[in-house]
């Protein structure tokens, strides 16, 4: 991100346009967001959380976007600060806002590489770009704005809405169904098959055809080497709003509901019934053919093993400990079948 | 999958290929399975799990497999029914031997794409295809009837058995070698270095060079973005039948016994050996330099630290609780020791 | 890895390169280095672990390299021996050398695959190769002797040290800075954005824009799969000697110290400063926004939650039981607080 590429802008123009209210001078102008440490004159940046808070002291930002004025002033700050309830909010929708402009100022490339191999039968809208080796196969409709990245696999049929983007490298398998203004980050597979499995009598596996698809809805955003089955005969669901992080998996007949959040590493098995707005916390993991509602929370690295009933935040971790006493404490889980009993013997009955 | 490019089968015919009985008409046709929600006439579906019984009560579906015709009639279902012990493996038979025919009806292109980087010296057998922009390497081998799809990497040296396939984008690395039968899903990373490290006295690594290989089975199936390292000398082994689901880690010098399944995001660490018919839960880990005997089952997000002696099933994890409460007893695991004092203080001295 | 490519080493010449005594013939030659199990006449093996003495009866290796000469001879072998006190350390120096000497043999092919795209804009230096089907973006510097695989694609503005090799199909993101001798496997994705998101006051999620980079030091491994997001406005940083497994995800802005070493499937959230010489086990989970030590240990799937004040070995897993064990141990885990009510009333009060 090149500064000199982007527009400048002043205190003022950023509070007409999102709020809060400017404390110093409001025609200082500024080219881009930076961190507080690595600001320099001409940048703004934001304080978001007060573990941040000691580099007030050191740094060069022209314009510092925080909920607490005060606070900077007794540090000694002299730039302009703009006051606003929810400096992080203001951040992502100002930083937004001067990356699309910049954008703006330098079109992309809305065209078909020549070396991508798009199928006659593929259909392309308006102001599609589609990058270097990409392969679009048969049948597939690409909505118009439409960007595809270089090294992609578009398998048959697929149908991607308008606006969204697919990075370098993203893998869609035939029959996917991919919505407006989707995100998707490199190295994804959307549509590989479910883990179907049957046993023989002879305890050998026969695959079960997968034979469904993958729905995604619109703005949903996907991270890097994700990976989304197709469904067995319906579809795997992922609704508007939702955002996957990377590496997750996601497997077949699976919906999550919208504007859920799903963190880095997260398993999610077949058949799972995600609610809507919820939020599964890193490594988690999530058994099949269950349910959990909306606006529940998950705890990192927690394995949820039965629907749960009602919204909360639930958390299975095994604790941190240095090793020697994680030796001792995880020898006596192991038997605190012999404790109770002992507390049995020793004490009242009711455990 | 296009219904109308399915020929139509009746229920005569299934029964007469797949076993089972039929309660009902036996002339009724379908032309595809379909879940008992989605199914419409001329649809098959099936009830494999007491949890979808309610679902009977809707569906339009034409013919039902299942084991208990009785549980259908009381729901006043008037479709024909097929009734057999196993509906599950009744419906993976057939909706295979359905997809095959329909298939068959379109033949898959038997050809290497013009776009596709084949070196002369590769061996390409009778009725190979070879999708767009991949890439096959010297001295490879692939033999009769094998897919390998758009984006594919075949490293120099490796063969492929007859009737396998790749989906997209699948890279295989030098010097590897795949069975009859095999799948591989997209992204899924075969052969890469094992992470092989020495400590030099200054406490950097040193890399130690990962000269082996990989060897596949036949029938083995692997998910997407999964990864299976190269042996540091001799092979990684995965026999014939293994499943293994997406992004699971397969580390160098690993060997998982014939017809053992694999849930995804399993991470199996070097030299470990897996026995046969064994099933690992999803996001199971695996230390490195142990056994696992034949016919052992490791539940979900479990990890095994040293060898297993006996089959049978192992689970280890932290149950999940509503955050107040897993902060409760999180303290209290690793307070167990003073437990443990404080039960001898006051009751016998044998835990 | 074919053994008639490699030149012919006595013992004589190992001990003068390598170090070690020689216990028997020292001009006794070898081709390259197999596994105990595996080598035959004309092989090197050496003995790392006492798990693996068995395999002297049955070895036809005609060198060993070991750190008891008195415990080969006592099981009867006849072969030439070579004495050192870190025989894996002297196995990866030896075999990387040969290995290295057997490339001199065969040189790589130090040019620009014909299908490959490489955008006027990019300065490739001397020595560089770049595979089949590989997409060089707008201004990327490549250095001297950079090795870019079949299916790589480097975004714009990425630049690459001397000496690196990048595997088949690696991605990486637009303004990335790779180090010098990096190795990167197949399938990595280096510089995705970040998953950072701010909620609307209606719940749904604002994608916070991803404006940094990712740097990646000298003499840094990354892993087949693994992924690592650039920054929201700085860098992602992996310090010089880094070595990451498989299928890792690191989030945005993570530090990692120089030489720390990251098992498979590990996941470290966002802004995590993990210090230098750490070793990360398998599958760890390491939670956002907290400092870990230099020479810390984090036990395999085990989660850091919270900021780390001193070195040492930390483990939190629930152990391993069959399932009835665990079952009955896993339901008084959750009762543990019940426990110590029933402590108080029957023993001291100072739990």
């Amino acid at each position: 991100m090149d500064a000199s590429s982007q527009a400048h802008v002043t205190a003022q123009e950023l509070v007409d346009r999102f709020g809060g209210r400017i404390d110093g001078d409001p025609s200082i102008g500024i080219w881009r967001f930076m961190s507080l440490a690595t600001a320099e004159t001409g940048d703004a940046s934001f304080l978001a959380h007060p573990r941040y808070q000691k580099q007030l002291n050191n740094t060069s930002a022209s314009i510092i976007v925080l909920s607490d004025a005060q606070l900077a002033r007794e540090r000694g700050l002299t730039c302009t600060l703009v006051v606003t309830d929810d400096p992080y909010l203001f951040f992502a929708k100002a930083a937004s806002w001067l990356s699309a402009r910049a954008c703006e100022a330098h079109p992309r490339d809305k065209r078909v590489h020549t070396s991508a191999c798009v199928d006659p039968s593929a259909h392309l809208g308006s102001g599609v770009s589609i990058g270097a080796q990409a392969v679009i196969e048969s049948g597939v409709i690409v909505d118009d704005e439409v960007e595809i990245g270089p090294g992609c696999i578009i398998g048959s049929g697929t149908r991607i809405g308008r606006g969204s983007r697919l990075l370098a490298r993203v893998t869609i398998c035939s029959g996917s169904s991919i919505g407006e203004r989707v995100l998707i980050q490199s190295g994804a597979v959307i549509g590989s098959d479910g883990f179907g499995l049957v046993a023989r009598p002879d305890r050998s596996w026969m695959k079960v055809p997968q034979l469904g698809f993958v729905t995604i809805g619109n703005d949903v955003e996907i991270g890097a080497n994700t990976t989304i089955d197709r469904g067995t005969l319906d579809a795997t669901i992922i609704e508007d709003g939702v955002k996957l992080d990377n590496l997750i998996q996601i497997a077949h007949n699976v919906r999550i509901g919208r504007h859920t959040a799903v963190a880095a590493c997260v398993g999610i098995a077949g058949s799972a019934q995600i609610g809507a707005y919820c939020q599964i916390g890193g490594a988690a993991g999530i058994l099949g053919h269950l349910e959990i509602p909306d606006f529940t929370t998950i705890g990192p690295m927690s394995l949820v093993m039965s629907s749960i009933d009602r919204a909360g935040k639930y958390v299975g971790v095994y604790p941190l400990q240095e090793q020697r006493a994680w030796e001792k404490s995880a020898v006596l889980v192991r038997r605190l079948s012999r404790f109770r009993r002992q507390l049995k013997q020793t004490g009242d009955q009711d455990t």
